[in-house]
């Protein structure tokens, strides 16, 4: 997808609050629009944007409705300068590439602040830094498709149903301490009683235990 | 200046076009009007919501006559995932980071691509990896700042008055070898006779001079 398309749909105010909300959870078109107050006409007409850029796709539920999700990756950067007006848009990288190998990416760029460097030299530090931005483009693309499968794993792991960011982010609040609900919540920012939930559902699936001290994480 | 504000402004075509050619060169309103097929009413306007952003501004020549250029880097960055619509502007880094001291830069992920890893495992990856993401914007921030500086010198070397991006690509053209105008112009994306004046100017500055095979810079 180009990157004029994708500044075109999210030039929108409420297909972005779509998407956030998307991306917290897949959604009913009756949920979007009782959550954006917007006319369910409207919301459909959004989506179905969304939906011919590739972005978002639906599925049916066991009841025949309709629900939304994003169904990929998808990363936007955009440099304004006085001397650049870059769009780039582009798909996570594979996880085949091995960017450990990448020439550029240590930034051994040299820094002579005080010499007087020569235009030669200017000029072969600006390819470098072109090179070198380039290279952290695809490394971000890279931890971008990562970070989705590791949540994969975690929501996989979580309940196969649960196709929703706040499993992980309830999994990550007790990666490093057990906590109490109250503290989880504020961590995630949810309800308590949604927490609760998900917290019952993953105590279910051996994931998560109550303590004296709050909940852990199962080793 | 916020994400959603520059996505709104971004949302626009003529206002990723006036950017693009103020990229390249400061301009009047008649020019970009004339380039753009827009009326200057239309062009005004859009000046006005880019200056008000504080992405343009506009000074006033010799003749008192009112030009516009972009005025700071910026940068954009948006991820869309199934787990997260995530956006993030910022002005570049200072200088004064010192990156090559950061600690996730090095891109030490452990790839245990056979192995199961447990729910803690994958959270602290998880950690990681949002770490690892958050360095490398700033990383193309500084990145992005530091381009910019080099262009500065390089146009300041070039002619006092050449703010244009163009004295900087013709001698990045010549960086490697000695090349004829036709394929500077190629390389450049610009008509040779433009070109041709440029030579000129940067021969007049001693930073080019004309030789056998071409042009090629003065060391």
């Amino acid at each position: 997808m180009d990157s004029a398309a994708l500044l075109d749909l999210l030039g929108n105010e409420n297909r972005r609050r779509i998407l956030r909300l998307l991306a917290r959870k897949p959604c009913y078109v009756t949920e979007i629009s009782e959550y954006l107050g917007v006319s369910p006409k409207a919301v459909i007409d959004h989506l179905r944007k969304l939906e011919e850029a590739g972005i978002v796709e639906s599925h049916t539920d066991d009841q025949r409705r309709k629900y939304f999700h994003i169904s990929r990756n998808l990363r936007l950067e955009v440099n304004v300068s006085p001397y650049e007006f870059g769009t780039k848009s582009a798909y996570p990288a594979s996880r085949g590439f091995d960017i450990t190998t990448w020439r550029y990416l240590s930034i051994d760029v040299q820094l002579d602040d005080d010499e007087e460097e020569s235009t030669r030299e200017l000029a072969s530090e600006l390819k470098e830094l072109e090179q070198l931005e380039n290279e952290l483009s695809m490394a971000q693309r890279w931890v971008q498709g990562r970070i989705t499968e590791v949540l994969d794993e975690l929501t996989d792991e979580a309940d196969a149903d649960a196709d929703s960011r706040l499993y992980a982010d309830v999994l990550l609040a007790l990666s490093d301490d057990p906590k109490i609900t109250d503290a989880i919540a504020e961590d995630v920012e949810a309800p308590p009683g949604m927490v609760e939930q998900v917290l019952a559902d993953l105590s279910e699936n051996g994931l998560v235990e109550r303590a004296d001290d709050g909940w852990s994480l199962v080793d």
